[in-house]
């Protein structure tokens, strides 16, 4: 008998589900907007899982957000994008489903998929990195996911890339994040832009297109732009650098790249690697590890936490 | 029936031995010279092992040495002060000793030390970073000593510091090491000598005792001498900030300090905890980490793999 579980996504702007079999198959899935009271999160969470449900027979339910979810996996300690502050948000969720809910930071649900289901599933020891707005982070021990003394570690994007570096939303500075992400392109291919010679194209397109976003970036970088390559490069570097320093403290046998950055691929690995042996301690007298570009795209963590409520169920 | 075991913990100049009891009390050490040559140090292992087994029927042999060891606990891959290469250390000591070979990395033998009978007995998650020449780091995850995925995670000294720091003889820039260890505070304490100011009476120690030696810096330490506690204080704002960086990666409920500069206890322990908090993102909005010193001093390395050896016996 095939058992199903519902994943739910909740991201900034929109909540994603879906009805997701053992082998990470997605049967259905949908969009709505996310409230911004939370009150009527909930209850549109609760609403689109009771609809899978209803049509489905699934057992459990999974509901993945960004912020930092206790170690019973059971309260949001705290959200960056939504006003959750001590949520007990298991409890809140079961209430209205009348199922088991699992919790899962968001970013630990995207690796789980990968892991299980995408790149990572052949081996044990996995770190993910999520190229996005920001760089979300999920560490996989042993086959296992890793969550920490109190529930929130894989913090990646908010490892300290260098002292005294840019300003960071944590109220921190010089994070990775700042330096790995989507949005570090975006800066970085403006300040190419600014600075003419290998920037022009980059200044044209941010003429024409009113804004250089991550598209017009990706399309320059694919058309063999030196100035958007030269972006690239330098966010790629910041990316390998810090995995030299992650494979220090975690060893892992293999990363994987996800995010909107990652969909470039082998033109994004190819000076990750390179900036990764090149910062790795003891480089030449240790075994290193394998790249990859992440395989699940958006529904990652939808799958992710579906899988983890099946676990569980 | 009391289970004894034999840990050995090989240092640099020293090989320490002792035979250890389940509740890691000390019945019996010793120590002798290291041998350079490679032979000639299996055979002084083997002669110190074979001398506890045949005094107390001890069951298993715990050997502690620094450098790279495989997933498998079989193969050091490299040491850095040893001339190991790929030595199969667990094969060669059993065939000598008669008795099952525990090979561990000695920081990861002191951390598991601390976790199991010193300062981090009450705690499943912790992390250990032992401040001597060197930074050690030792990373305890759901109560089990974390090896990662080559065998070789928790080397937490060589997690790069800063972008563009001081060499390394990991063969990188910018390590913790360089900048938390007992020569890092030598290296700090030589800097504040040589700039007058509050260097003065630094200086003139360095003269009287023809350098600065940590057993010199720590005595001005502890005299409350202005230059020497800056000194102090930068190499824990260091380590400080390094631990809010490991907090995002591993979440663990305790830091545990050891090494010879953690023989300071508190006036250490003050300027790394405002430094930790300092650098952690997300502070005000997550669980923090206790800090403690270490309390086992230099018999860690041999408690903790002879307690490891015990439990794979």
């Amino acid at each position: 008998m095939r058992v199903l579980t519902v994943g739910i996504d909740i991201g900034g702007t929109k909540i994603a589900g879906g009805v997701v079999d053992s082998d990470g198959r997605i049967l259905d899935k949908g969009r709505v907007d996310t409230p911004a009271d939370t009150a009527e999160l909930a209850a549109a969470v609760v609403a689109m899982a009771r609809s899978y449900i209803d049509r489905y027979d699934a057992v459990a339910v999974g509901v993945a957000a960004a912020g930092f979810i206790d170690k019973a996996q059971a309260t949001v300690i705290h959200a960056p994008n939504i006003a959750w502050r001590n949520e007990p948000l298991k409890a809140v969720l079961e209430a209205g489903i009348g199922r088991p809910v699992t919790i899962e930071n968001d970013a630990n649900a995207a690796g789980w998929a990968e892991f299980r289901f995408g790149a990572g599933s052949t081996v044990d020891d996995m770190v993910m990195l999520t190229m996005g707005t920001g760089v979300g982070g999920a560490v996989i021990i042993g086959g296992r996911m890793f969550h920490g003394g109190h529930g929130i570690a894989g913090e990646l994007g908010h490892m300290r890339f260098t002292r005294n570096g840019l300003p960071c939303g944590c109220g921190q500075n010089g994070c990775l994040e700042q330096y790995a992400s989507g949005r570090a392109l975006q800066r970085e291919a403006g300040a190419i832009a600014d600075s003419g010679g290998i920037g022009e194209t980059l200044a044209r397109a941010r003429s024409e297109h009113g804004g250089l976003t991550g598209h017009v970036i990706s399309e320059l970088i694919l058309a063999g732009d030196p100035g958007a390559l030269e972006a690239l490069r330098r966010v790629a570097t910041a990316l390998g650098e810090a995995c030299g320093g992650f494979q220090a403290v975690l060893d892992p046998e293999l990363f994987v790249i996800g995010g909107g950055v990652a969909q470039l691929g082998d033109i994004l690995l190819e000076p990750v690697r390179l900036a990764y042996e090149t910062s790795l301690p003891g480089y030449g007298e240790r075994p290193v590890a394998d790249f990859a570009i992440a395989r699940l795209g958006n529904d990652a963590g939808l799958i992710g936490v579906a899988d983890l409520a099946g676990r569980e169920a």
